[in-house]
């Protein structure tokens, strides 16, 4: 069942609970574009470790991912979820693309290079050479649903225009438009500020509230976030501009007069950390709400997350089979 | 349909035809082991080359060898040939594994030295990714059957260690004895010295007597053979060790007395090259003419060609969906 709206490829790696800066920065767009378009939501279960407790606490992380998933409103009666690895037409694509990708290439791709840099000062003198096959993957995972747009985080750009790279050649190398050249589009916070004032929310920092923090915790956690260092008592003028604390107002709280009231006052010294704070927690828990109580329906419904997935990653099979036949076509390696 | 027999993997990449090389190096051995094991012949079509031309060519490639393999006697009723493209849980696998295996690791092979410096004589400056891909795509193809016996040439030893590393390290990382440790097995000639007396009989260097060459090419092909450059006339005393044509005479004339009387005759200089060359020549010529007439009768049957590759190319995906269920189960990537 193919359907005639354009597609979206767009997905991440089961590393970890999803968090607001996952939100402002990638899901919110996708919810809304899946009035839209034709969405495949990915979880790139490939791309996680060379260890073996993180490659068998996956089946876990990939049902996490879901969860948060169905809890912010993709809906798997209009979109697809699929489990990257359960779609063998990836690994598929994926081995024949690698040959039109040199692997200067990759070592001159930013993210890539920051990624590896990370890992050498890890103490890793093995770089496993997944780590130059999935950037391609990447590109394949796009490539493979013939996706239109991928809408993800700033830190894909690069990836994005790979995919845009390797599109074009294979349709030049073999005289056919098979693959369309993808768009990416970045949401409306690309990188949320994480708790602790660092640039960006991240896991691997700890400085997240995450979809599915309880309501004690998303207070706890805002009652310890960083504001304006140089404001020592209520009564000191602040600053607003640059002060996580009125990002996330600005990215989460819907009540604009209340958010310029705020920041009128903190301007002046005429209102307190303690009153801003609670604001927001308060805010971000009107927020969360709704994602929480969806969650907890599907976390005791698990037949549901099942049902999804399984679903998601078929129809992600039968789309996967018709490309890699044009694909063969394409090629003249239909043998048989 | 699973066979209780050991299994044997192996296979070429379809890069044009075989030669007498192929035949005592690899062929033989394989021809011989039908009755022993359960043999998995691999057209190795991934790893061919980034040239669209190439890759345009791999149909006619591709039944090119399974024609040889048909016409030397590997009997697709009792082994199978594979076509690796044509499986997708070769890439899958290969996904995987590529997690287990350093880029370090693989530029130290001497195999993969020596061809990627090939590549950079031959002016690319940009290695495609491919090229670190194949060699673990190498190390699924046996795994992926659980091959216990490689038969191959002697250059694809280091691949050989290579797998039986990967194996010992997956098996011990998942605490499960998923893959047997293959073994190599080299053939009764290892390396084939080339009609021009280069080391080793090659396409490439354009210096092989192809299973498929006419009597009469094999004929003028023996006659332009190098033999004993410091011998100049038939009255010389000549050598006979290292000389090309009594290497041929000794891997292919059956009758040993015969080659005993021309080495005799050769080093007391009372035979001339002409005589030693035709009688190489009808020796070759009767060692080929079983295989021609193999070969020209399933040329005028293409359909068994296509049912050969069919059919081996469906057991092993059976095989190879057996195995990836283990390996999921191993890896506790199993999730739905």
């Amino acid at each position: 069942m193919t359907s005639e709206r354009k597609r979206i490829l767009t997905g991440v790696r089961p590393t970890g609970a999803l968090h607001l800066g996952h939100y402002v920065g990638a899901l919110e767009n996708w919810i809304r574009l899946q009035e839209e378009y034709e969405c495949y939501f990915l979880i790139a279960d490939y791309q996680v470790s060379d260890h073996a407790d993180q490659i068998r606490d996956l089946h876990r992380q990939v049902h996490e991912v879901a969860l948060d998933w169905l809890a912010v409103g993709l809906d798997p009666e209009r979109s697809h979820y699929v489990i990257e690895s359960m779609v063998p037409e990836h690994a598929e694509l994926t081995t024949w693309l690698s040959w039109f990708v040199g692997l200067g290439r990759l070592q001159r791709n930013p993210t890539l290079k920051s990624e590896m840099a990370d890992l050498e000062a890890a103490g890793s003198d093995a770089i496993p050479v997944a780590f130059f096959t999935y950037p391609i993957m990447q590109v394949a995972n796009i490539l493979l649903p013939k996706a239109h747009l991928v809408p993800t985080g700033e830190d894909q750009a690069p990836h994005i225009e790979m995919t845009r790279e390797v599109a074009r050649r294979f349709n030049r190398l073999f005289e056919r438009e098979v693959f369309p050249i993808p768009d990416g589009l970045v949401g409306r916070v690309p990188r949320l500020v994480g708790l602790d004032g660092n640039a960006k929310m991240s896991k691997s920092i700890g400085n997240t509230i995450d979809l599915k923090d309880d309501a004690e915790t998303v207070t706890q956690k805002v009652r310890g976030m960083f504001t304006d260092p140089t404001r020592l008592r209520a009564t000191d003028p602040g600053h607003v501009e640059g002060n996580p604390v009125f990002m996330y107002h600005d990215a989460f709280n819907p009540n604009v007069d209340e958010v310029n009231d705020l920041k009128e006052r903190y301007l002046v010294g005429k209102v307190g950390d303690v009153e801003v704070k609670t604001k927001l927690a308060a805010a971000l828990n009107a927020f969360l709400d709704p994602i929480r109580e969806r969650r907890a329906h599907f976390e005791s419904h698990p037949a549901l997350v099942r049902e999804a997935l399984a679903a998601g990653t078929d129809q992600a099979r039968a789309v996967g089979r018709e490309t890699m036949a044009e694909v063969r076509s394409a090629m003249q390696v239909d043998y048989l």
